[in-house]
């Protein structure tokens, strides 16, 4: 959710292990999408209820990935029966406000991370939990999304070689489309830094100090969210679970250096968005400049001219210039040549 | 207490373990609340001196929760001498000013924490200590809530499982309530941050900096009182002591999980304040700008109008124009003229 | 001395170890206090010269503390005699800009610290050093002042536990209260902070900036003098040293406790000057906007008016508003219609 | 390239080792050098394209360096296929976006590095990467260059000692080329850094903070291209590889050395643009005080004197100094001592 | 060299080795001092070239210092034969850019350090490295000075103890003179802080910008400069070389604790220069206020007060306060009557 600035509160007391969803969206329909694979057949159910999951065969096949979206506190607790899954996980996967860990339960491996939507001009981030087990794999989404679509497409064809491998390879997966989303994040924050350094660059305007603010939130979030993700997979690489076949532990490395490669962007970005911030009021110190030297030239000029204007203006009885009869346009030449003599000086000052 | 920046000052010179209570409100009147279950009994005294501890029979049953508010010395002199606590445990207890920290003194663990209140628009930061013992617990709060209740709610029901744990277990309860807090006080920052935000964006006003002082020295001691913490639930996650039961540990990470998440997003809130500095300061020179450009465009237009009208208002005998029936109206549409170029310049410098 | 950026200068090319005092006062007058002290008796001697040391039975008591007050080249040497004290250690004792330290040699330990003496509005940070034996102390102070008066009267009474402590426990006591100073300083940086907060918010004055810089040094350089401490007292709570007692060890760590509660405060107090300095800056800025709205109020519902003034004073033949009986009362009505919506204008740009 | 703030986008859910080219720029035209050297004989050859790489006896000499300048999978695929080089190797040599880093694959070393090119006033900052094998080394660059000229003419002359040793000297050799570059990016960025210095303490100028933050940025490129440089050369140096000949380790140190120069110089550079930044917004603050200055003089002069004459321009019948016959005179010479008076404040202020 | 931002460039793609002296002052006439010595013996040569060396009995004293003064690269060829040095060696020699280091080549130790010549008000940085054989030094210095005069002049005298010590006590000497230097340059650069602190303080003047940059500069490359040679000397402390005599490690542990010292020095300088900076921002804006409070004053006293006289200088036909005898003093009197009512306005807003 965007309300960045949200923090979960569990009410203050309750024994551990309750189950509140805390933090999600109440209008987003709750849905369970199973798919069931091994080498030699591939299966996929739509559930709308709990109830429906007692029917399916669950545990029969190689790889039994149970894709949940949105909160549905009836299936969360049948399946944490149906897998006996700590009643801990369940709490953790229902706090929005988690931060990404990984965890060893022995039968199976919790992970937590945060998942990001980038809707324009709006970044959402989300929750995205994983359970490992043996045959099976349960995800879990905030909200529906086609993100996970490519995955199936590659498991349908029969003589796909992903249907052979554990549900390690499907976590790496589900894991590499979770972390490349970042990168998609982060080149729509490139494309506005560049456009919005050129603008301050150009001209300061005070809409841009909310872009830029903007802009600063979302990178803070997006590092809030991967720094802790670069622990989990450096601990996903080196544990030692039979949960985790030696030759995907590869694949989670190749994750782990996209995670590097993110956190070098946003920590460049960071510094770019504060430079842009200096930019920013230097450039609002300029303008300043610009309306002052306008002020300045126009009232130094015309003031003391206004001030001889005056003088010739009073009402005293003996004025002989005023008489004169080349007064008037002496008086003229005069305040031409204070105007020429000014602006020649605003010249040097280089005001001009 | 608010006074943040207040220090306590122990007069240099005195022995070690010399009771003093330092930092602590002496308006509040101490009491002590006593708690003695085990699994198959439950009793609840409230006490007002120290002299009716002795009637109470504190050593039979399973745990015993001996619950201080508010300083009282001979009381917890008493106490030292039943339960055999060391001086510097009890000096320790009445310094407000100390740093969270957990002890391992082999018969009971000291920790001391920090409790957080939020009293709108205040917030408090206030001692919580814990002495644990193999079956009593003695928690000293500075100050009177209702904090614990739901504890005291959760242990009253005769088939309660919660009796059957033990001091660890009700410790681990006591400081899951502690840190819970410190999400409330956090959420009402996020709330006043994103209040603060949007009213900083819109307008700057000097009220505002007095409350982003406020939040940020708000953060600055949540802050400082959960970083420590976060090294006293490590050590107790690892403490090699026979009070802690292994099954507890898992709680004990529980609560170092949320106060990892405190940490991240106090630091986060941290970065957003600093932030909102910056805005604001730019929005002051925004407005200055405003100002600027009203005054200039008003002077820069009437300025050489006045000077032409001040040249006409000379005296000087011989003015030709004067005489020339269309004089005055050429004038006004000449200075008409004027407004207009001026006009035009300021649209072309977008100041209009 | 307050004379901060002061940095002391060995002259290049000198043997080391040889004796030279720099950077201490030359106008301070040395003297030695000197307390022997058993568990059966207490003496007290008050010497002027290092020739007197010969007189006394310094090495047939459980311990002598030999107190050294101002520098005294010679007596300085003598004692090294005396204790056989090697030669760089007293060089490091007459250089008041080194850093706190602790050093074995074997016989003795040699800890170099730093004094905090607030003597308001200044800060005094000096040098406090101390060789501990094993039934002798050496402590030498830059200034004299009675810090340590309470350690002599608790020596005192015939019948006091503290006689029979031994030099470590002598030690413990002399740097509790050089750090128990420190909370002082602390607690009159708070309380200037405080003040100097709530004047800032109200009003930012120049010499304000003066008070902010100057808390800003002390704290710098009180941070200087307390961070390697920690160092210290943490190497002496483990040092391999049979002059420290085990059960001293405990009263060490309750020093070190003290120092991180120190630092802790130091870098809290450092953040809010901080944070001071840009409340500071944004209410300089405030300040000028005032200024410049009453500038721009004033200018721009009078230029106008002046200029239609300026109008009608001009001398054309043919004005004919100048003959209309009304002409003077209408032009006033009009510029006071113009002040009004000069008035309305800024009260909806809020500047009134 | 020069686009900062591009980010690669691998698009998300394809399979891993899927060969994309991503940040490349398609225009450069794929060439290949093959020079195969052993201490007898030397050959070079220039294809164009991936089929004539099986025409050519790549593996009976004792070193062979194929130089691949430009994208061409074909080639990539063919080469992986010859060396049997992992896919997610030649997957990394692709994406413009790795982080440089060096992987151990038992038969061959896999290097990421960033080579700077400073085409004044643009730093293009390019992919380069090695793989390391026993008897061949593949180097592939994104753009076309004389920077490894020197390194063949060194191979060329029959008595080169170069050609006897190993690839991993020929490894280093391409990787102190790399290196020795960015010192030359430095140096330019030095000689601009000097030369901006100058200009802004001069005056500033908003064209200077478009340099200033160019500079910044570069730097911070710089910075992020050569970090995790030094982690690849201390890995090289320590790595347990029979690739590595001992010898070679000294020199890979030699280039270790030098990143640690760049990165020193870098920090150095970085600290001294944002101070550049700080002088420049003084600068432009004292620019204003400049301007604010003369408007001040001239209208605090003219003002009250422009009053004075419209006093006297009233049309009042009772005026009776303007009856008077040295009023006129009398006024001008009051009119020039207030003017004196002014001027002296200024003087007083230092204004003037 | 003061050209502080000038990076070494070695022309990319020589041979490693390659004796070229880069960033050397050319001016500079080279020379060698030449001093053997041992218990009984002490003898000195001036050289002034390479071929006098094997003239002299280099190799038959227990110590031979060889002290070159400026670039000479014969001489230095000369000497890499006579004691085999490794040409790496030489090379890093020449190069005045590289960073302090030390480096065991198991018959000699490389030692590469800064040496800082403050010749006021300019501050240079200079390359001096050592090579500490068993029974010679080789120290080589950038400028000539007599820096080392002192150790000269310890060593003459028969009797000198100096004579018996090895050549890591001459390199403990010679390094402990570099070291002093650096005292000597914060000194200098402590009182123009004093100084500036001061000035600052009292008015902000562009010049002082120009002196915070160049100290701010300055202090920046006295850190480059010891940092790493804190690391330098930590290694030699504990370095498992028989070129260290244990007993000398314990003056290297004294240079240590000078160089933590300056450090703590230089970054406590860098943290009140930065305070400057802010200081002299705000000193500005002070002054800008100052300057638009006159302004001010002025405006709003004077433009109401003209505005009346325009009034009244109108040539309206019928306007009856004309006639009346007593308009002129009234208006005047209620001209005085606002402007006292002003300047009390100003006076309770405390800009008088």
């Amino acid at each position: 959710m965007r309300k960045h600035h949200r923090i979960h509160t569990k009410k203050p007391g309750l024994p551990p292990g309750t189950l509140i969803s805390s933090g999600f969206d109440p209008a987003v329909k709750a849905t369970i999408h199973i798919t069931c694979f091994n080498e030699d057949s591939f299966r996929e159910y739509e559930l709308s209820s709990a109830a429906e999951l007692d029917a399916l065969p669950l545990t029969d096949t190689t790889c039994t990935w149970i894709e949940l979206i949105g909160v549905d506190l009836d299936t969360m607790h049948h399946l944490g029966q149906i897998f006996s899954i700590h009643r801990l996980v369940l709490e953790d996967m229902l706090n929005t406000n988690h931060r990404p860990k990984v965890e060893d339960y022995g039968d199976y491996l919790f992970l937590l991370s945060k998942s990001i939507r980038q809707s324009a001009p709006d970044l959402y981030i989300e929750q995205f939990s994983l359970v490992i087990g043996k045959n099976y794999i349960i995800s879990f989404s905030e909200m529906p999304s086609n993100l996970f679509e490519p995955i199936r497409k590659r498991l349908r064809p029969p003589q796909s070689k992903f249907r052979s491998y554990g549900t390690d390879y499907l976590a790496y997966a589900l894991l590499d489309i979770i972390v490349d989303n970042y990168f998609t994040a982060l080149e729509h924050a490139g494309d506005q830094l560049d456009l919005l350094e050129e603008q301050v660059l150009l001209a300061a305007d005070p809409a841009q100090i909310r872009q830029i603010q903007s802009l600063r939130t979302d990178l803070l979030f997006i590092r809030r969210a991967i720094w802790p993700l670069r622990d989990v997979l450096s601990t996903l690489e080196r544990i030692d679970s039979q949960l985790i076949h030696p030759r995907t532990r590869l694949y989670y490395r190749d994750i782990s250096d996209h995670i590097v490669q993110i956190i070098d962007a946003v920590e460049t970005f960071r510094e770019i968005v504060n430079g842009l911030m200096d930019i920013y009021l230097s450039s609002i110190s300029n303008h300043m400049n610009e309306i002052m030297k306008v002020l300045t030239i126009i009232s130094t000029i015309f003031i003391p001219l206004t001030f001889l204007a005056g003088i010739e203006g009073m009402n005293f009885k003996f004025m002989p210039e005023l008489d004169w009869p080349y007064g008037y346009p002496a008086l003229l030449l005069f305040m031409a040549l204070i105007s020429v003599m000014m602006l020649r000086f605003f010249k040097k000052k280089q005001w001009l």
